[in-house]
């Protein structure tokens, strides 16, 4: 629906459209939406709203990714109102905020002849020369663009402000589209840095000022060549062999050509349905550090992997004609374990979907570490051969009983390379439970972070096992997640009380004994994940030549054969606020589903809303003096029913009760909750979302998270259901609200109630903990 | 919107109205909801439906009354497919069910020339005479109506029925009505009744076969005498000194002709707003059985009063003025209690407003009984002097300490002669509310039973004291209650608030020392209740005469000068499932709100659904074979927050805890949460409603409910905060079930069932003691 503002005389007569008025300036930006592109340009706006009698307009288009996804900023300056319902696509100005993108889009479209280009990158002479594509060098050359380099990245990393380089790209803007008088702007800005950063301390404001100077004195014009404008086409990138929906559909849309696509193009999907599986095929290459694998200090506990957000890092198992056709640098140590004898093993990360986290080697406890982060570049170019080649290995779980930590991460996981912020603590849950239950797993997904990361299109990270099997997946809204996940297990117990009346008639009318003993053991086993799946696949076999209406109805119903497992997915505003009158309900009515809830504490999705699950002193929005309320206890609400399998968890915390927990909680024949603590970046860990696997267990030490397990099936033995798993704390709780900055950042913007509201959340803290220990010391 | 079906002239034409059809015999019959006439009507459309080629149609009309509200039904039938999108009103048969009727309504409206009319009464001859009105008698002769009597009360309780006449008037319409061969007809209803009554036990079924043969042999046909079309008008009746509304509005609707009344009716009520109070207007007079006190015997417990669903029973106190101006059968004796010296002491009943269930005498714990059920039409004639005479008695409540059981009885009940069943559980602490925070109370009115009777226009229980201070009462919706109730408090709190800073302002330039006490004094005490009313009232006093904008805002806002009390109410159904997601939010917040849950274990209002308040084994609907699932434990969630109060009372266990909890509710500082027992007509008490205050007992005897509180203050004292206040059963659990046709029936429908609900209820009910007595051993 986007209107071309040089088309008009294309439109109708008598359709007016407003323009864009005469001497308007328009600009794009090009960013990551974790850069600060969008807040930076959001602050010019408003600079030059505040500080002139120029008007603005700003729109914003994004990638529907919760972090990593590309943003691009459309905004324009005049003298007069602008009413421009439409993106900038004349623009007077450009920037490009990652060197990376210089491949993925058509940058430069609809530039303006002498207009401006400004490319973040660390590339000059000939590197750039190299780097550039020559159709965006074509482009340059045939209107005359002015094209400035910036190297952003090491300013920003010089200066101590990691990868914020939004205050060094914002004096670039106004050194160079002139909007208004320069030192004016900068001025501005400098002001703004203090409003924006005053309360985050001093010096995160001195880093930003020095951020706005370096970014106009460091701006280098380049000289483009005239030959550029006579550079050939170059040949079209190849896809290699991808299914046509990401040939047609998917590169189109990630290239933000999406609105280019004609209707007939989604012949096929008029449902809406998009395919399962496709981040695999984005590839976005955007870590700037990722793991290197020492092969010889790995101690094979598959840590990495077991806490990999994004599983990109996996451990592989190569038998002998694997590895005799293994490329020359994907190197093998033999694999330690029982069942494993004779195999090679590798930790192999993929490097273009790897999002530079750290947390796999942050996490990895061998002595000098077995993973080191290097550059990406490097490393893209190193290891990109290596992970096709591991996608061709065969899974060797069966081999090993695969229910522990680490043979668990010999199964292929079925939800990767999603658009997760790096080092999101939700999604190493998701992501394990996919490789204990994934190819029998039903999904209802509240919405939230998770229904974002899960289903961003045109890309989704849930997948499929070498069989084609995989996890159903949906989201229905907010507010009754749980009641639709009620209703997922309510038809899938239907559908198999259906197909027991049918095997039962097909075994009174067997016309074989090995039919008859197919039924029979199905009809035995069917409620065993792993025996259901083969009794069911073994009687596919003996009647899928034959015919007749019960036979057919099996065969059309054969996925429900095996035993399902039911997952209802969703964050702590769904859980504890606002889904929590249907959570209640489906958990009273005692049917066999799992619940799992990733407790972050905070609304995460629309940006750090306070919930009930966000404790006292915590600074959130609707909570930005601190919060005043405890954390609610939803488990313990839960335990009430008696018959309701309760668990806490934290996987950086206790990586074995993690999975324990998991498996206990999904084979309880009753409604399961799973609470799982998960840091989040809005919790302001100062050490970083490398850290936050390891954030979790520094909550349990201090006595901030715990650990616990209530399981009905122990009443039947006589014995207290509840077990207090975490121990006494260990560790200072106030360093640990310290190291977050959504508790730090109290003291300073208000110090007067802070120390009160500290002190209150860690008498919370200990009356919670007093609360399960009594519980844990109850005699049945 | 009623259309008459004899007016079609009077249509524009070009309007096709459909007509019943030649031959449709249109029925009418006047009864009490509660009386069966409605099932029984319904009944015999079915019948007819089922086992003829006849046509039927059925409306039914009604008062919003819960329980002893007049229902009129509407029944067509004719060989030809009826659609009259209107009720009768061209009668062939009117039947009255209840005699007081034929003073409150015009009963003959609309009867062909030659119909029928039969009425249920126990009058013939001379007494028929005196009793039946002149207008209904004219009309009966001028259209040579066809007249019958019968006294199926009479029969019904010679049967063993009780009140039941339903089917005894079912029997006399069709052997009257001649819709079908009236012998066909008996034998369809006499099936039906198998059907019907089958799981209720065999003797059941004999008595309603009984009914149906005597329905028929007892009808006595009387001869109207001819003068009787020549019967002069008689004198309009007196409504006596009544609001215009009473007058205007009220009463034409009460008597079924609110379709009759203008809109220009309304004027002054535009924004839908009703008076309070109008329920004292009523005088429905349908009590069979009324008690009368026995003076003698009296012990002065006020037990009687304490346990009256409907208010209609009161101790009085006579001052000596008083006593001299008391009619000559308003006897007292000398009043006991400190305090009280000098006054003469009454138990006085509103003969008119009582519906006559019975429990104030079966409470009552006077050795031989003070308190004897007597015919309803001897108390009626003997005591309506003595009610009106006891309304002009000032109160003498503030002479005693009326925190108790006793003298809270001495407070006026701002909430009284409700529409509830007869012996309704929960009204008796709605009452107890009244009395004891009545003139400062909000209350928030989930939708229910009790948002039913507590507002069916065009009569409202709600009412003011002699100040015209009373409850405020809204309701919003089932599914917002809490949050409704919420925002009342907030706004509270903000208006208090504002007259804090009002006030403040006042005493600063306050222009005398006394007013600067004044305001002082205010500030001071605002939060205490009965000091705020009253220095509320001082402070009023000095500044009413005076202007300027800030005494005339507190002038503006002199209500909220004392503390309030603000009340958030309603069942199960609403506090357990619908509503129960923003009752969690609202105790989550901390605010200074009471919530009373009336629990009658069942969705009652919309009959009978089961909810998550429902224990295993009671048989409801959604839940025909029993239910399956242990009731939720509401309370132990509400206390997993820490700082909200909690407690379970059930005031027919024990009266004082009753009291006792519900003060300490409403005066800790922090959301309270009071879930109280409430016997309901769901529940078929075998012994009837009249004992549902003793079932109440029971329950608590037989371990089947627990009386507890949990009070955060105590924390605060270094004590545990949970108190565990009934005692280990000393009554059998089973016994209890089968007191109650909810499990008792179980027995009979499901029998291969019963047995293992009914011991799970009882392991279930085992286990909550056992985790009350576990939380009240903890030490702190």
């Amino acid at each position: 629906g986007i209107v071309d503002d040089v088309s008009h005389s294309s439109l109708p007569e008598g359709e007016p459209i407003e323009t864009t008025p005469a001497g308007t300036i328009s600009c794009k930006f090009w960013g990551l939406g974790s850069d600060g592109t969008v807040g930076a340009n959001q602050g010019a706006v408003r600079i030059i709203g505040e500080h002139t009698d120029l008007y603005a307009q700003a729109y914003f288009s994004y990638d529907s990714k919760k972090s990593g996804g590309t943003t691009v900023s459309h905004l324009r300056f005049g003298k007069k109102p602008i009413k421009a319902p439409y993106l900038v696509d004349r623009a007077d100005y450009i920037a490009c905020h990652n060197k990376a993108f210089v491949h993925n889009y058509d940058l430069l479209k609809g530039i303006k002849p002498g207009g401006t280009f400004v490319l973040n990158c660390p590339w000059e002479g000939e590197e750039l020369e190299a780097n550039l594509p020559a159709s965006l060098k074509r482009t340059l050359a045939q209107n005359q663009v002015k094209f400035y380099v910036i190297d952003a990245i090491a300013i920003a990393g010089n200066i101590g402000l990691g990868n914020r380089i939004n205050m060094i790209m914002q004096a670039a803007f106004f050194k160079l589209a002139q909007v208004i008088p320069v030192e004016e702007a900068l001025g501005y800005l400098k002001e703004s840095v203090e409003t924006l950063y005053g309360r985050k301390g001093q010096n995160i404001v001195a880093m930003n000022i020095a951020a706005i100077d370096q970014g106009v004195s460091a701006l280098k014009q380049v000289e483009v060549p005239s030959h550029w404008a006579d550079l050939p086409p170059e040949p079209l990138a190849q896809l290699g062999d991808v299914p046509s929906f990401v040939a047609e559909i998917q590169v189109p849309m990630m290239r933000h050509e999406g609105d280019d696509l004609p209707v007939s193009a989604f012949l096929g999907n008029e449902d809406g349905s998009f395919p399962n599986g496709t981040t695999a095929f984005e590839k976005r290459g955007i870590a700037v550090l990722i793991p290197e694998w020492q092969l010889e200090k790995c101690i094979q506990c598959n840590q990495c992997s077991f806490v990999c957000p994004h599983a990109v890092i996996r451990p592989f198992l190569l038998d002998q004609g694997e590895e005799a056709r293994a490329p020359q640098t994907f190197n093998t140590k033999p694999a330690i374990g029982k069942g494993l004898e004779g195999l090679g093993y590798r930790i192999q990360v993929s490097p273009l979907d790897c999002t530079g986290c750290g947390n796999c080697a942050d996490v990895c406890p061998a002595p000098g570490k077995a993973l080191v982060m290097r550059p990406g570049d490097q490393e893209i170019a190193k290891q990109s051969e290596n992970w096709l080649f591991s996608q061709t290995i065969s899974s060797k779980a069966h081999l090993v009983d695969w229910r522990t930590l680490k043979n668990s991460q010999f199964r292929t996981p079925l939800f990767e390379f999603h658009g997760a912020c790096p080092g999101c603590g939700e999604t190493p849950y998701l992501r394990l439970l996919t490789q204990l239950f994934g190819e029998r797993m039903l999904i209802a997904n509240a919405t939230g972070c998770s229904s974002i990361y899960s289903a961003s299109a045109p890309s989704f990270p849930y997948t499929t096992n070498d069989q084609g099997h995989g996890p159903a997946w949906a989201n229905s809204l907010f507010e009754d997640n749980a009641e639709f996940g009620f209703g997922m297990q309510v038809a899938t117990k239907q559908m198999r009380k259906r197909l027991v009346h049918l095997v039962q008639k097909l075994r009174e009318d067997g016309s074989s004994h090995a039919l008859q003993q197919a039924c029979t053991d199905w009809l035995e086993g069917k409620d065993d994940p792993l025996f259901s799946m083969q009794a069911g696949i073994r009687l596919v076999e003996l009647i899928e030549q034959e015919q007749g209406p019960v036979v057919e109805e099996i065969l059309r119903n054969k996925e429900h054969l095996s035993k399902k497992s039911q997952w209802i997915i969703g964050g702590d505003g769904w859980a504890y606020d606002i889904g929590f009158g249907g959570l209640d309900h489906v958990l009273a009515l005692g049917e066999d589903v799992n619940i799992l809830v990733m407790d972050t504490e905070v609304y995460s999705n629309t940006g750090g809303q306070s919930s009930k699950a966000t404790p006292t002193a915590a600074v959130a929005k609707f909570a930005a003096s601190g919060k005043r309320i405890r954390k609610k206890d939803l488990g313990r609400m839960a335990m009430t029913y008696g018959y309701v399998y309760v668990a806490q968890i934290a996987l950086g915390a206790n990586m074995n009760h993690a999975i324990r927990t998991i498996m206990e909680a999904e084979s309880y024949p009753g409604p399961s909750l799973i609470i799982a603590y998960s840091p989040c970046i809005n919790h302001g860990i100062r050490s970083g979302m490398g850290t936050s696997i390891l954030q979790e267990k520094k909550a349990v030490e201090a006595g901030y998270w715990h650990l616990y397990r209530y399981n009905p099936l122990l009443k039947g033995e006589g014995k207290n259901p509840f077990s207090l798993d975490s121990k006494e704390p260990t560790a200072s709780f106030r360093d640990f609200l310290n190291s977050e900055i959504r508790y730090s950042s109290l003291a300073r913007t208000f110090p007067e109630v802070a120390e009160e509201l500290f002190s209150q959340a860690e008498e919370d803290a200990k009356e919670r903990f007093a609360e399960y220990r009594r519980l844990a010391s109850v005699t049945f």
